[in-house]
């Protein structure tokens, strides 16, 4: 991972069995339909590979098996997210033993702080590591925004190898993507934002991190093709009909949160006979009864079904 | 304005006198030079038109100049910016009176409520006016974000003819542009983020209403003539160079909220020699000394000084 | 009102007919009933005055009346709220001329500022005026709070007579009126939460603003006076009772914001026989049905039926 | 712990060796001296015991040390804060191997979700353990508030045994003080704000949790034995007093958050000869040079030093 990463890396969704076990044949199935359909790398334990509800020993059985799974088709990236430094710190030395390409770190979060200790805390992890460091900009999570100037001056420093922008503040992103370019590009811009990615393309993104690629890995590969083509047009209209396909997580009732969005992913994904089951991690309910109807009716619209 | 508004409407600036008059004079020079630029129309007592800072009689003053220079060049908007209901159609009655050819009305604000207050307040103002009305989602002033399906059902309904999107959301307003083609697209969706609205026209925008329009109309101008052509290289290369420019609200120091940005636009004016004085209405602070040099900085860099 | 205002000062609700005019005969028998209940000042205009509903006809009628059916039995307050300072002033010449002895003024809204802002704001309005002025606290609805050093500071110079603190921080009001002893005390200190006034006593309030007090004015007059006397098990039960009978404000179902709250005060007062109707004005839709016989229980539970 | 938890329970805070290992000698001389002046309990691992700072083995060696000190002269209450269900189980487990006499607990948090999540977070926590369960009422680190009739009905249902409120909600802890009540008292309600404990005495708290205990401990006992006593001036002239001390908390500059607060703390008990150093976790840095000689001015005002 010495060159710059670019290009599709959905952040991935964790199978559970109904007992909440890890279900790793699923697991498998699911990564290497991902591999297949061509995207360029893997994000494992982001927000939506549940890593804030998995226990340290699950967090290894996650990255253990998807770095064997993966076995070195692409690059793996490993959330290691957790509230302050020193905890952090251990889950960064845990990704390193088994063997990541890159680590996706966020702010601070639980206790109240300001710019001074996210700066403090990215060049402690930098110090703690030789591996690339993410930052994640989830402010949804963690009530922080990451301002565009620390960001640009951590890249120059090579505290930081990139940012995962799911900040939701797309003007703030296009002052990154100018203040990044203007220092030299220090850093690889990738987007959350499923629904955006061709604006976010369009502002300089070198990626994106949707995670709806769980659901339709071709569809954000033929986009990512096509903006490398510059064929605008196919860039949009794929992202419409990706925008459509995410309406999974608007159509159901009763769940909220993680419970819809990672929810509605888990639901599609047993829908297309990828997961097992679409157990959630304690305290979220998963989707049933009419709920699933929902989702499958909009699978099917988008033609997946 | 029976055809549906489109293209570059920008939020005009008012320009005052050191004793907070309304500088007419300056206020002609504007107008007339975006219109000149090619501007589709002109949106009059926005929040950058410092309507919240106008008492009735100002915002009468303005109105009265914006119609009689804009001499039916292009459509007149008017915010109709207030509080409630009663209040507001106060000013809808006013803006009619004075010959605009739409206004724009955000959510209910000061008093807490919730989705039933709105939509009872857009039919309350649909039932006082003729006037095409224009929903202005700003939830950064009026801190209630508009939900998606309710403006589309309120278009489909014909209370609303258009909404001006100031919220910050693109993963909203891709969902309201989709959810607004699916119902036969009777809205006219307009941005208000002048850093992004490449993204906008990717994502299904008829418009944008660019407050940094004031400072370079020509460059929108440019742009919205570029998307109309299907040239994305060109719609995000003007982009990324108006991005650049819009840096006048950030390089400065002390100035914070309307300050620092209307603040900006004000300088850059008088800067260009299009306005007399930067003054701003009370309580805020008008830019001087160094502030002055780093906007004057910046417009050069841009090559508009 | 050259002394300091103490005691209880109710936030004056105001009644309107089925078509939504003021009902002058129901609001001289609320007035005259809390007067009669013994209570120290009377403010007309505030929130649940519905001043931001008012036009600003509708708002010299109220004060007009206001003033007239007082009659200087107690000292009138008017809330002079609107978004920025010129529109304040306006409202503040308007009440000074109908004869009011003081009025209360929150930061400015909508348009984004700071601490600078706030404090040209208020000295703007005392050159105004020779009223007192009352700093109005209110973030819920203004989304700024009001720095403690800055109040202090203002009070210090002249420029505020006192503060209604509606701002739901109990931490801050402790350091307001301690800051506020050591300097003096040039601050007329009064709570507007009516289920905590007991609490804002013993952290040294001199006075309460209590909405419910339009319901139950006696028993806020009653736990005034025995704060006067000092016995505080008698200022606490007061205090569980009222608490209780706030539940009027929370055991409707539907309504929420000023919906349910100044919904639940006219619907109490409409059953108690003091309001000819519970009207809202729009775009707040009034309660009925079951909530009115949810009301209606409370009540009866209180005694109050 | 069978009976009901009341009086004075401070959270205590951590000292750090400059290298950052766990101080056990000063942990040994604050812990001591809170006993010693009469506190009815101790909290470790609260959010200014810097819970969410430590590893696990941290948190273990901390527990492990407080209840060696403590030694069961006083009940000892561990913080098991972690993001999710699963995580927080296994700190609920090591809590209860190393022998504390109840857990206290927030609601999830980073994820995203709502009260039905909340509800089964508790419940499921209440499955893990025997332990007496305190829920922690935080929204400023959690950025959710616990709802008043979930916290009672888990009260009734003997899930929860108290709830600690560090809200800065008054209103919402009366109605809870007063729901409690009706529900025959299943919760000990302990107040967090250590500059209103008076006001929470008033509204019906069963006890107080203040982080400025560990610099006055005996201040906050004496309060507590005035309000058994009945004697409310006395009460509320401790807590004035106590609210003086408090703004060692807000003397400094440039220091916010856990900072300005667990910073000052740290620094007071340097000062005060308590502890060895001031030495914060990463990624905080400690007080220094000026921020501590206004800390020092601060206690010698109070007559501390």
């Amino acid at each position: 991972m010495s060159a710059k990463l670019r290009g599709v890396i959905p952040p991935v969704v964790t199978p559970l069995t109904e007992d909440r076990r890890l279900d790793v044949a699923s697991f498998e199935r699911s990564i290497n339909r991902m591999i297949e359909a061509g995207v360029d790398g893997l994000f494992f334990l982001g927000s939506s590979g549940e890593v804030v509800f998995s226990t340290d020993a699950r967090r290894e059985e996650i990255l253990t098996e998807a770095v064997r799974i993966t076995a070195g088709r692409v690059p793996v990236l490993a959330g290691v997210i957790d509230t302050q430094t020193s905890r952090v710190i251990e889950h960064i030395a845990m990704a390193e033993r088994l063997g990541v390409d890159g680590v996706v770190a966020t702010a601070p979060f639980y206790a109240l702080g300001g710019p001074a200790e996210i700066e403090r805390h990215f060049r402690a992890l930098r110090e703690a590591t030789q591996l690339p460091i993410y930052a994640y900009d989830i402010p949804v999570c963690v009530h922080t925004k990451l301002p565009v100037s620390l960001l640009v001056r951590l890249g120059q420093d090579g505290v930081l190898d990139g940012v995962k922008d799911s900040s939701g503040d797309d003007v703030s992103f296009r002052f990154l993507a100018l203040a990044n370019k203007k220092a030299g590009s220090p850093l690889s811009l990738l987007t959350g934002h499923e629904v955006v990615v061709d604006g976010a393309y369009l502002a300089g993104a070198d990626g994106s991190v949707p995670g709806l690629a769980n659901i339709d890995p071709e569809g954000y590969v033929r986009q990512w093709r096509a903006f490398e083509a510059g064929d605008w047009e196919a860039v949009r209209t794929e992202q419409d009909r990706l925008a459509e396909l995410m309406r999974i997580t608007q159509v159901t009732t009763g769940a909220v949160g993680f419970g819809a969005g990672v929810g509605a992913f888990k639901a599609a994904l047993m829908l297309l006979g990828v997961f097992e089951s679409n157990q959630m991690p304690e305290p979220v309910a998963k989707l049933d009864g009419d709920n699933l109807e929902a989702i499958k009716q909009v699978l099917a619209e988008a033609g997946l079904l």
